[in-house]
């Protein structure tokens, strides 16, 4: 995997390029993307090997627009990451941290960061569409008494310092990424199942559903709904559990989970990640 | 309810001030409110009698920050509407249909009117932070040559003329809203029960929770999960289930949950909406 394209959502710098990092060490080389849409596509397409998706974070929830891109592409989930957020205030060479007057971040980072700039009443917040691409902003246009809410590894990227770490409000604050690909591959130490599903519209379908798993005591990580398009007040629902899909187990499981479904897809088998 | 005062959030013609005509007739006062936060708070503090709250959009899912304000405010519902939502294309008097050369509105009605702007190529697509928003701004600025899309309401508020209507892609396109209040009440006609729980983190638990209507034969309608803050990877569970709180049935049901799960609110027993 080592020098394989590997694509994410973002700037340069973002913690998605982090998570990379984290997930498959220094040597990979790696694709921004503009979009989620574009993320998918640049794997389908062939351009990148894999692509990096923000799944779900402990304070925000699931980040619903990459469920409904699993199943509108057909790409595969071959490995999971979980990575803890840790924001940290980046400004260019030359600006101490005494100097800073104003501090660009998506709005999102800034609303994590409360506790920050309740201490620094003097310090104006200013939203920004990004968080690596407001250090990205500071290096361009260097605007004076600035600084940038963002990752350790957009510091590294523009050349930029890390003023003060851990400015985030919760610290348990961490986001789970799956790692995408077009082809199915099951690594034997895998131990974790996601699928989607639909259910046929009748009392106690989604309870049949889950009785295929807990008959065979099998754990249920998480749960998702997404409506199903066309057909209001309908849903897919996301599941994840503990197993692997070459154990006996699992295959009696899903062949009993196809019976009470209209439709069921395994979206991948892989290792979970260190929690 | 008649006189009573009904706050939505977004401008004046928004989609919610349509929705709350529709469940309460003509005879209200609204209250605009800008964000959801406020929304909440306005009730929350006797202002407004009641808020109205979109939900869930079938085409675009769980109205998510709601279900989190929900929970985090002590506010009751009491009804539930769904609105099909209708794009119109709006302009001042003056600007007839083919003098339109640029369209307005919120990035979502946009992109929920595709077909529109593949059969008009040569009418531009402008983004503005709210459907009725854009109509109010060519009210007040009339700018030449432009349109909006926003709600039937949006023209009747700001006088101006409905175009064309029906600009969605999709007619299955519906929004569900809660009407709140302060006091919690169960009308005879209530069928529908709306819920909110945690469950312990165990194996089976989500099941066991789901059991408890599944034995009774109770028809679940709607489940969400979103995030246990400070509790890494747990969750709340959201569940919509037919009944009365006054009912026998449903009364052993709530207290056969209580006994699986760690946390229990009834966030109200109400009419469901015709849908």
């Amino acid at each position: 995997m080592a020098t394989s394209l590997v694509a994410f959502q973002g700037e340069r710098g973002s913690f998605s390029e982090e998570a990379a990092y984290k997930l498959l060490g220094r040597g990979i080389r790696v694709l921004p993307c503009e979009t989620f849409t574009a993320l998918f596509e640049s794997v389908a397409s062939g351009r990148a090997r894999y692509c990096l998706v923000p799944i779900e974070n402990t304070l925000a929830g699931s980040v619903y627009e990459n469920f409904d891109l699993l199943l509108a592409n057909n790409l595969h989930i071959v490995r999971e990451v979980s990575l803890r957020i840790v924001h940290n205030l980046i400004a260019l060479p030359g600006t101490a941290r005494k100097d800073v007057r104003q501090v660009y971040s998506h709005p999102v980072a800034l609303a994590q960061c409360g506790r920050f700039f309740a201490k620094n009443p003097k310090v104006k917040r200013i939203t920004y569409y990004d968080t690596a691409g407001s250090v990205k902003m500071l290096a361009e246009r260097q605007p004076p008494g600035a600084a940038a809410i963002a990752s350790r590894i957009a510091a590294e990227v523009y050349h930029a310092n890390i003023l003060a770490t851990h400015l985030e409000d919760h610290r348990e604050n961490y986001t789970r990424f799956l790692l995408l690909t077009k082809t199915a591959r099951v690594s034997p130490k895998a131990n974790k199942v996601s699928i989607v599903f639909s259910t046929p519209n009748s009392p106690g379908a989604l309870y049949k559903c889950l009785s295929v798993f807990a008959l065979r005591d099998i754990d249920l990580t998480k749960m998702e709904s997404r409506p199903l398009r066309g057909r209001p007040w309908e849903y897919f629902f996301y599941l994840d559990f503990v197993g692997n899909v070459k154990d006996d187990k699992c295959k009696k499981a899903l062949a009993h989970l196809s019976e009470v479904t209209n439709f069921l897809r395994v979206l991948g088998c892989y290792e979970s990640a260190k929690r």
